[in-house]
């Protein structure tokens, strides 16, 4: 937010939106959110922002709206079976001022699927808003719902991350590089070495990561950009700032997972 | 959420707010949220938000302002060590309009603690907000620092275990009890009886957990309410409402956890 003016590459941003009473009273852990904001870094796209809400038409609508106009992709997680409980597409649809209708191939599928069983509550699955983009997800049985820049992932974790494959490919921001620092050095003594070099590379990000082992080291540093001479940079210049004794190792500047553009 | 007004008992609410780059990267898992989560459920405190935000002290000034006026308590995670991306404190005093100052007992314990090690890193760690009470928290180093309604808690999770021991019996609502239902229905099938249910309690708060291994049930249906006499009316209603060879058990009303108030 705002690192292109000082002096960082235009960032490409994502929120993250959890629906469910279920992990808010601690019945159910969220694994997406993690497994998500991993894959997106790895994208090279920039989490801003992960909002937890429970089954609350009003409150995903306010979500997602704001979310939509802030980052460049939202994804939704929760909130789309046949159940009560299950608001998802109607907050998606408030949130853009459009109507639900029942999409035809969704209807086609369920029907499929369902044969005599489809009750009321299983047609209500095939009712998104108008303007849903339909996307094959591999071998899961319905497709993913994108409606303008909004991903709607159902809440279980292995139909997610199918789905998240699908759709991998989408989500593309220019990669990072990182370097890491391994040092003895106490957190409070290189919190100045780390403004001083803030100073010099403004909008930087720097990391400080104390162990409470100690083992192998007390404290990992480290520092990203996606402009990555002027990481090496950086780098340079917080090393001149550390007591050389104190080092434990430095990393070489890489990739930080696997975006899908060369560096 | 105006779920009083609905036949449930008032709610007593609270909002966490995880503060850190390291999370939304995907570097550090967050565990504290799932933590907090469980214990204040167990409390009897509703939890209604979760947000994972960046070091970036406006973001999390406007959003624990926003929680402080909405929640009855506001947990904080993250950001309160010596470096320049422990913002915080200052998010929090700019939430509140209030100045930082340096508190005299946190600075006599940093002194303590630091000896001639002492750097202006350091130091920062004694400015909180003016107004802010100390909490003695066990045997960890440091007071618990609570401004308003707002819990500021450190983001090394044995810490903030800790830290959250020394001021559980100040989160307590009526406690939650809650009864489960586990069947062989389809969740298509149940979401109707589940409907049907609701319209005879409403606000009464009602999951469907369905498994995808399917070999002890196909769906866990819970019910769930502060009033211990609605929520034995409501089992009888939906039990009467699905067919009952495929009703696996039923589990008696028990307390969800172990919250401070009897039952």
């Amino acid at each position: 937010m705002g690192n292109a003016a000082l002096g960082e590459p235009e960032e490409t941003t994502a929120g993250i939106v959890i629906i469910g009473d279920e992990v808010l009273s601690g019945k159910v852990r969220d694994v997406n959110s993690p497994f998500l904001l991993k894959e997106l870094y790895r994208q090279g796209v920039r989490a801003q922002r992960v909002v937890t809400i429970p089954d609350d038409v009003d409150v995903i609508a306010g979500e997602v709206r704001s979310a939509s106009e802030r980052f460049d992709f939202v994804l939704t997680s929760g909130g789309v079976g046949p159940t009560h409980d299950d608001l998802t597409f109607q907050g998606v649809a408030e949130a853009f001022g459009v109507p639900l209708h029942e999409d035809p191939t969704l209807s086609a599928l369920l029907l499929r699927h369902f044969e005599d069983r489809l009750t009321q509550a299983a047609r209500r699955m095939a009712l998104v808003p108008v303007g849903t983009r339909l996307v094959q997800a591999g071998d899961t049985r319905f497709p993913l719902c994108v409606v303008r820049n909004v991903y709607v992932f159902p809440g279980v974790p292995e139909i997610l991350k199918a789905k998240f494959e699908a759709v991998r490919q989408e989500f593309r921001g220019r990669p990072f590089h990182q370097v890491r620092v391994y040092t003895w050095q106490n957190e409070t003594t290189l919190a100045a070495c780390l403004e001083q070099t803030l100073d010099r590379f403004p909008g930087l990000a720097i990391g400080s990561y104390p162990t409470f082992d100690k083992r192998e080291y007390r404290v990992m540093l480290t520092l990203e950009s996606r402009d990555r001479q002027r990481l090496e940079e950086a780098r340079d210049a917080l090393l001149g700032l550390i007591d050389p004794a104190q080092i434990v190792r430095v990393e070489e500047p890489e990739r930080a997972g696997a975006g899908p553009t060369g560096s």
